[in-house]
């Protein structure tokens, strides 16, 4: 008999159904026994009164994975107003200790670190899986949003000859006898790609060797990479990013609606148009003085509040960050060069996205690492490309996990990545 | 007034419209210029006869970025039945030096290591850049498959503390002073994760530290990974990895529509029921002694012949591995337990997918790596995760460049990897 998913037990009353998944938890009463199913779907209730099958429920552990063939009956008073009667109750897989925390009560008691070293039980918890779920809806939101746009999926190299977005922060690697690094991102190869496709997208892991523990960093994590052509600057760039929050947001509420009601998460409004605010006028906002070259994140903090606010948005894009602080292949901003083409995207608060215009004459390229006193050579095969005809051009990448932490209001990205990498963690 | 795209031409016949691109090829005529613009959906002609703008052609460089804005008109001898007439001309990027090979001939004359050297001009060829749109539209259609049916997406960690897929081939990294390693496959974390989902995929880079220079093996490439709970056995994994196959060609179909017509590909049926043949019968099949312990790519071109003539199939399945061939998370065949419950998929004579169904008990582990000789410490976050209850299972992983290769016809993966990565090429 074809196995069946608790969600669509409503579906099957008075029919013998098939279920299959976890033992949640047992509760073992004096006539009757109540296992509650745990599957992809949710939970289900069983009712078990024949005694032998009772005595034997009474010798599982919690996490033991079970085939239940049944009746489906209905019952007010269980959850989704149904439950599974006469139940046979088989064993497909055994438990050789019990879990190391309580996965049935509605919050894992469980200090961080300790779901982390045991994370592949600790994920199996309801509000653990569930952030995992909004991040798999938001990138399908992601991918859909640029496809319909005409966007193609690129997968760029990660093991690379030199390191991308400055000396520091890099994993070295032994490539066949030569030094290599991870790569810190696919900036350069989805820029290269524009000449190719127009228009990339890219979901993929980046490195950074951070050297400090924090609670937004991570060693690794998933980029959600977008680069596009012919644009007029970086306005064009902004106004893509602003359909694609939408768009992953709209995932989300689609594909996770059960996920989010489990976290009792709402889904943001972006609006139509993102306020969007000077770099200037950002530090003047957020009480930083006018030379301040960079935002804090007590600015952003801010300016998170004032979005809220003064414009009743949960987003809020600075535009123009000063030449210095960004990487050198930024296009400046024709009319204050000081200043760039490149924005931030805080979302509630804290930094989400970078992006903006980038250079395209090859020119322009050189000048650029000339002025910063760089070599051009460890930038070669980059560089080169800009001597074949590139288009004005601009793009966007979006951290995952800081996106979903913030979406879902974790206070720690590492409580919405499954297996995260950090200073002080390589397993599981 | 908004760009639109070559492939959209027909629709504005007589309007005044915006097009950008780069510079595919002149025909530089007596009285007239003809102007053929590449762009992200394909070619347009366009006509120059105001002489100014003749003599400024003239001095351009093919791939120059451009903006044309023109009218449409209808010319049956021009393609798709259309052209741009009364061109103004605009620069949009300029070109430093000519490409390094010509792109406006039906196929790059140069040798695939100069085609690589300069991939971010190569790939501008539309025979070269219409293999990545199908490789792309081959993901698409992967990952709408698996959603449909309840797969979740996940990310797993790239750098691991120990190697999975055995000791060799593996690149090795220093992780804040700790010695680690680029993972060879998510397998393990995609099991694990069958504890959370039941059901999980993953599009992501994989790692092998290949000593031998083929035409198949890549240093890093796109593993397609795929790992299900509550199988019965291999066969319930066969019946998915089917339908993915077919998912796959259909999105290649639906959405790359143009990138086969223009490299002349025709998407092959998947039967519904792929023929499968055990080990011991590909042997014989294949000529090769009832000992030997593997098939030969030999045996596989040989076995892929036989599925086509007998059975009019592009697949083969090949089941019952024998265990010794197979790593150690793999489920024997429960009635002959010297061979697995292990498959390979042949698509036209090629190996591309390698699965089965693991192990799924903690004793189990233990043994399988005691038999080996193995110690269980390396692995022990993996095998400590099946204490805790995990359902049979079992999965795939399709190599995404083998596919796209085998299906475009290419004889070499890297004729279809952006920027691939071998034991001699760490660039561009």
């Amino acid at each position: 008999m074809q196995r069946i998913l608790s969600t669509t037990l409503p579906d099957h009353v008075g029919e013998t159904v098939t279920l299959a998944g976890w033992v949640h938890r047992r509760r073992l009463l004096k006539s009757v026994a109540f296992l509650i199913l745990r599957d992809a779907g949710g939970l289900a209730q069983v009712v078990v009164t024949e005694p032998h099958s009772r005595t034997w429920l009474a010798t599982l552990t919690e996490e033991t994975v079970v085939e239940v063939v049944g009746t489906v009956a209905a019952n007010p008073a269980a959850p989704a107003g149904v439950e599974v009667i006469e139940p046979t109750v088989r064993l497909l897989g055994e438990v050789a200790v019990p879990p190391p925390f309580d996965l049935y009560r509605p919050g894992l008691t469980a200090t961080l670190p300790t779901q982390l070293d045991h994370a592949p039980v600790a994920l199996r918890h309801p509000a653990r899986s569930a952030a995992l779920r909004i991040s798999a809806a938001a990138v399908a939101g992601f991918r859909s949003t640029l496809d319909a746009r005409g966007f193609v999926e690129i997968h760029t190299p990660k093991v690379v000859a030199s390191a991308t977005e400055s000396g520091a922060n890099v994993f070295a690697i032994d490539y066949f006898g030569t030094p290599a690094y991870l790569a810190q991102s696919p900036q350069f190869y989805k820029q290269l790609m524009v000449g190719v496709h127009e228009r990339v997208y890219e979901v993929g892991p980046v490195f950074r060797a951070e050297p400090h523990d924090t609670t937004r960093h991570l060693a690794q994590y998933t980029s959600l990479d977008v680069e596009l052509g012919f644009v007029t600057d970086h306005r064009d760039v902004m106004s893509v990013l602003r359909d694609v929050l939408a768009g992953m947001l709209a995932g989300v509420a689609d594909r996770a609606a059960v996920p989010l009601a489990t976290l009792g998460v709402e889904v943001p409004d972006v609006p139509a148009w993102i306020p969007a605010v000077h770099f200037t006028e950002a530090l003047a906002i957020a009480g930083a003085p006018p030379d301040e070259p960079d935002l804090a994140p007590a600015h952003e903090r801010t300016l998170g509040e004032w979005a809220r606010t003064e414009h009743g948005s949960d987003f809020l894009f600075v535009t123009g960050y000063p030449m210095a602080k960004r990487p050198f292949y930024t296009h400046p901003d024709p009319d204050r060069p000081a200043y760039s083409n490149g924005f931030d995207l805080l979302f509630r608060g804290v930094e989400l996205v970078t992006g903006g215009q980038r250079l395209h004459r090859y020119g322009d390229y050189l000048a650029a690492l000339a002025a910063r006193g760089e070599p051009v050579e460890p930038y070669a095969s980059y560089v080169e490309a800009f001597r074949h005809g590139m288009p004005p051009h601009g793009g966007f990448a979006i951290g995952l996990e800081r996106f979903v932490a913030r979406l879902v209001g974790a206070a720690n990205v590492r409580e919405v990545t499954a297996f995260p990498r950090d200073l002080h963690r390589l397993t599981p």
